[in-house]
């Protein structure tokens, strides 16, 4: 299980290798929001998202013997690119298992990014079959996107940055509001804030229908999500939470908070103008939630981590068309 | 006239108040430019550009007595915004210049950012003679956007971070692109370089037919363009060098660059795309020479300065539309 002293450990592993992402502020978003916003934009972090500490936390702690073999994940997206890349870096083999109707985008960025992808077909194919028959042939490590304790330390680095960083500014007492799917990166932080700064509260924030965390905040137990997709938050759509991951929501987390998709496009066209940074929807959920939900948040200040900008252009485009020209 | 303490004094009165901006890289900018190309991008700086640090240092120079009577700047750009926000947290009154038909985005950002906005027909008024007589009635200081020593050690803060930021990753000896307009920011960091990194060499990029500063080095004295305006970098066309700032461009610059603005839309989609940053298309110029004129550069790396992101969404989009699928 994932603790303080796996955080500390990561953040060594990490040093050197991650980037220790800004706080970002804007008059503009203040008065929007009713009280100082600080966006932490992990955007800005290799790769896009945040899912490179995690990525590189769990690689990092193989055995040397371990890792030469190589490491196998199934992912489309920013867990994909996190994990290519770190592997890459500590010259492991990686194997990406993706649909093959993934976009043509994501697939090639995967390739460049040094892993070997194999593609399977979603109605005839059976994912989990062909990384279990590839993982025993090579004797591959199978690296989960959230419920693995490496994984959610390496992710929990950003709560120890997030905690040094509201100490710098002055933040005393606020909501932390974290863009949730499995909730990785929503327990690392949660644990890395009870250690370093315990007056700092970690809150998930998820899309509107796809908001099983919250929902099972609420219940004290797991519950899921009535469809399998159609947010345009794809990144933070997952049926239910972790089963590594929950207890430690559930012990440490205040209550979820849920955004719709029009709400996220609006956050990252105020992130256009205003911070200068490109967020992909699901990236946005906690700014748009401290922007558009402030009554349900306490506090002078609220810190939104803002989890990733892989976005293609034409989402960009309608995030713009809509909200791009402040009125 | 500005030197290594003069920026080193501004550099301490900056501490706290301007923002360290990261070294970026994507090993995809990387493959394009056929070297390792970091990205310091100032857009991610206070007010969305580094004139914020020119302001800061000149209004934090001004004795009390003449800072408490107020400021005046001449812009309808970045140094308006800058220069706005660095009196408001001085509580020094800032009156803007600006013509009548500044984009209405503008002039309303200036004046949220807490400065009064005085108009002026571009046609038939005299923008000096308004300047001149608000500043002899209320005893107003005013604020140059590049000729003024305390503006160019501000700007030169830029250039001891990329020292010291160049040293951390182990960069020896690189060219430092910096997008140019009137030179201050050029000069500054031509300084710091001077004095921190004397291997690395900095180089002044603007857009073709605005390249005064180029033809100027090559000639060893002021070039002036045909034309006062015509490029989509609008943040960087300048007629002329300054007159403080061209003596030490000349002493330490290596030639200028000059890109096309269908390269700097083109390095405006790469850094939506690779970096997740928001650049102007002035403000991309850098990137978009260290990509697409590799042969002008030396080295095994090359350091872009993107020097502001205060761009309308208008223009963002084209730039999407035109490179923002990878092919």
């Amino acid at each position: 299980m994932t603790d303080i002293q796996m955080i500390n450990a990561a953040a060594e592993r990490l040093k050197g290798h991650a980037r220790r992402t800004p706080f970002l502020t804007s008059p503009f978003l203040d008065d929007i929001a009713g009280r100082k916003v600080f966006v932490k934009p992990e955007a800005l972090q290799h790769t896009g998202s945040f899912k490179f500490r995690g990525a590189w936390s769990a690689i990092s702690a193989l055995d040397d013997e371990t890792r030469k073999k190589g490491v196998i994940a199934f992912s489309s997206g920013n867990h994909a690119q996190g994990v290519a890349t770190a592997a890459a870096r500590h010259n492991t083999p990686a194997v990406i298992i993706m649909p093959e109707d993934a976009p043509r985008l994501k697939i090639e960025n995967t390739r460049a990014l040094g892993a070997e992808v194999v593609l399977y077909d979603r109605v005839n194919e059976d994912r989990d079959a062909i990384g279990a028959k590839l993982s025993a042939e090579r004797d591959l490590t199978l690296i989960k996107p959230f419920d693995n304790a490496q994984v959610i330390a390496g992710q929990g680095t950003t709560g120890l940055e997030i905690a040094e960083q509201a100490a710098e500014h002055g933040i005393e007492n606020a909501d932390v509001l974290i863009c949730c799917g499995g909730g990785g990166l929503t327990a690392g932080v949660a644990l890395a804030l009870e250690a370093n700064a315990p007056t700092l509260r970690a809150r998930p924030c998820e899309p509107v229908g796809f908001d099983d965390v919250a929902r099972s905040l609420a219940a004290g137990e797991h519950r899921s999500n009535a469809k399998p997709s159609g947010s345009i938050c794809d990144a933070i759509v997952t049926p239910t939470p972790g089963q590594i991951t929950f207890p430690i929501m559930k012990r440490l987390c205040g209550p979820g908070l849920a955004v719709t998709d029009e709400e996220c496009l609006h956050a990252m066209a105020l992130a256009f103008l205003r911070l200068k940074i490109v967020l992909e929807p699901g990236g946005a959920a906690s700014l748009a939630a401290a922007l558009f939900h402030q009554d349900q948040i306490k506090g002078d200040s609220v810190i939104c981590l803002a989890s990733g900008g892989n976005v293609d252009a034409d989402m960009f485009a309608r995030a713009l068309n809509s909200y791009g020209t402040p009125k």
